[in-house]
């Protein structure tokens, strides 16, 4: 019998040019081992794979797309590869794949069917975050994003600052790179002044930018950074 | 005026040796670039800077020890080197700096004094294990190790599998290495059939071993995978 292929979890750039910065030698020499992969954008993975010095004819390879328009039943057929015993690569668009990331639903498929699954190490805003915010990394919860509506979000803000306090976890998010104004504004307005929130953006990039205060410290700076358009991760803890 | 140095955080292998198939080339480079280590174990960082290939002699470089034997008051000298525009180094033992790990006290005393960290890439069985479980990475919780006593272990776990139901946020956490089996054993006696355990053991190792199953099926299972000694990290999900 044929052995089975594996499934490699392939991270990508957070927007940086410099991969020998951000990823190990060991992925570029699994990258150029595969023929097929799963991925979220054609145009965005031919890219990487041409940067990361994939040798073969990149039109020849077989490309597998995942994102918010493919039809469910479809994806079931995208490991099928696997039991001929290729190997299959699922790229992300940026990041890490399947954490805050598209990705796990073929994952879990894999899981059912007993594929062996391989997670290479790469550039993650939520642990690089949470490393340079000097929080509590023993005990921290990532909620993806808060409800846009208002008052919702104002409420949403409440709770995660009383988790901090009651269960002694740093709480992290994220929002939609235009509102990441408002959402600060939002974290001054709601949070006690003694929180702390730490402010990650642009991570890996030239202009990273990685601060923690306290509410307090926050509100007396006269100039606070311009975070619109720019990818950041909020993080609050005591 | 000189500049202020920087602090990097520096991760270390899961416990591989290939360090290429893990650490990305940037960060040897900026590691042959430092003089200066706070550092766990001094033994583990002069064996990790040698691998990493600092060029310079290692006994020349200067150690500042970090562990649970230190004075909190001598660990704010630590970073006075900064301000003579010297870099520093945070290196961890296993996986990265200040997620489950030590390390994140240097980082808070850093970000208080305005100085810039740098994160760099590297292993972390927490995301790893999340990349490779199938389970939701868009709402997660690690919460590091649960209590020790059997009654107040067991409700623990069902206060984190309720939280999978009720928040749809994917539970995370750790054991001390001996006790693994019997973590699992109380995993499986504990949770409802229709929960999910993925047990991600050896994360980066040739013996790799990254499997989810739902309780029904582990039960099921006439060998299960023998988890003493090895580190693993416990994934519960719906």
């Amino acid at each position: 019998m044929k052995q089975k292929g594996k499934l490699y979890l392939i991270p990508n750039s957070l927007g940086s040019d410099d991969l020998n910065a951000i990823l190990p030698q060991g992925n570029f020499n699994i990258i150029k081992s595969l023929q097929t992969f799963i991925v979220e954008d054609l145009r965005t993975a031919r890219r990487f794979l041409s940067k990361a010095g994939h040798s073969g004819n990149i039109d020849h390879l077989d490309f597998l797309i995942l994102n918010e328009h493919t039809n469910t039943n479809e994806i079931s057929n995208y490991l099928d590869g696997i039991n001929q015993g290729k190997d299959i690569g699922l790229l992300s668009d940026a990041g890490v794949p399947c954490v805050a990331d598209p990705g796990a639903d073929i994952v879990t498929i894999a899981q059912n069917r007993g594929i062996q699954i391989v997670p290479l190490v790469g550039p993650s805003s939520i642990l690089m975050g949470l490393m340079a915010s000097g929080f509590n990394g023993q005990n921290f919860a990532f909620v993806g994003y808060l409800p846009k509506e208002q008052n919702l979000r104002n409420k949403r803000i409440k709770e995660l600052e009383s988790r901090v306090y009651k269960e002694d976890q740093t709480q992290l998010f994220i929002e939609t790179p235009y509102r990441n104004n408002q959402m600060f504004e939002s974290l001054l307005g709601q949070c006690n002044p003694d929180t702390k929130v730490c402010v990650a953006c642009d991570i890996s990039l030239d202009s990273e930018y990685i601060v923690t205060q306290s509410i307090a410290n926050w509100k007396k700076l006269k100039t606070k950074p311009d975070l619109k358009k720019r990818n950041t991760l909020f993080l609050i803890y005591k």
